[in-house]
């Protein structure tokens, strides 16, 4: 099983612009992709990364300019093994998800992401193709069945928050193990549980 | 194991308010109560309500029109067996979701909700006591430790998603296979692809 983790390395988190600078969104991204290669490491498997530019990381990096649809395609086109797709920004991950994620028996594994996104997939079928633009959970269940693979979904809330809007930081708060959440809490960010659910904001001076 | 269900009988979804109507609520809420009601059977329990007012459903309905922790409270102190809580607008739950939460073996289970919730429980030890206002995942992990409780918590994304706010639909819509998200449909609510992650609004002429 080859472990790849597609990594944007200009202006990651784009949607975190309303609270961190770009520098800032640039070094959280790093963080949440090594705590996601750590978790990775555990549980067993060799991740490597699949970078949009050059990057120097303690493990192999692919580097494909290209969308990231056509770079992983050009990958699953070519391998001899099965592959697992885990994006980097899957803060709440743990060694024991990435587990859970390779227990189902079938040619395709789906974690599904908030917002209809896959978060994490394992395609044992390498005639299947993916297609990460807009609603891609069910566009991969599609392209499953007509490729006539099996497909199985794993039901993980860790596997499902990728860390992408302003909530998904009290997700990380709440739930997080690795270097984000410590990370956030060095760069002030604190949970606010003054609406429904909680959320967060940078800490000022009387916090 | 006793499967409490609380359901707020007036005023229900209030953070629906900007897609339906008070009357189109209280309709959507008691579609989603009757899937899990549904769920909780499927998986061999037999479900109670605790309501806010008088009820009518094929099932016990235990009236308090006190706060949510203060009912559940009442019932937990004169409980002689474990009790599992679970959330009346759990839409994506599913028969294995609640046979998941039954399987650790410790005193207190939680499954926590988007936002710090909540979403479901099995109380095993009855000295423990709930406190639903504000973050209450962290609060129950608390007071677990503190009356020297067991607790594991349930990695579920099927329990992790309440129907609360609006992108809360859109999972409903992806994911759910009871009558909530066929009402949803039947109310012209269809999935919006624009952004980053799915949300929903609901369809007009041309769509």
């Amino acid at each position: 099983m080859r472990f790849l983790v597609p990594f944007a390395v200009r202006e990651p988190n784009t949607r975190l612009a309303s609270l961190f600078e770009a520098d800032e969104r640039r070094e959280f991204a790093t963080v949440l992709l090594e705590d996601v290669l750590d978790a990775i490491r555990a549980s067993g498997g060799s991740p490597e990364i699949l970078a949009t530019a050059p990057l120097d990381r303690d493990c192999p990096v692919h580097v494909d300019d290209r969308s990231l649809s056509t770079a992983l395609n050009a990958i699953l086109q070519d391998a001899t093994e099965p592959v697992a797709i885990v994006m980097a920004d899957l803060g709440l991950a743990t060694p024991a998800s990435f587990e859970a994620l390779l227990e189902p028996d079938a040619d395709i594994v789906l974690a599904p992401g908030l917002g209809g996104g896959t978060n994490a997939m394992v395609v044992r079928d390498t005639s299947f193709r993916v297609d990460y633009h807009g609603g891609s959970y069910q566009k991969h269940r599609e392209a499953a069945t007509e490729c006539g693979a099996s497909v199985e979904t794993v039901d993980s809330f860790r596997l499902a928050v990728d860390i992408d809007e302003q909530a998904d930081l009290a997700e990380l708060l709440l739930h997080g193990t690795g270097a984000g959440p410590a990370w956030l809490r060095d760069a002030g960010v604190i949970l606010d549980r003054t609406g429904g659910r909680c959320t967060v904001r940078r800490a000022q001076s009387g916090d």
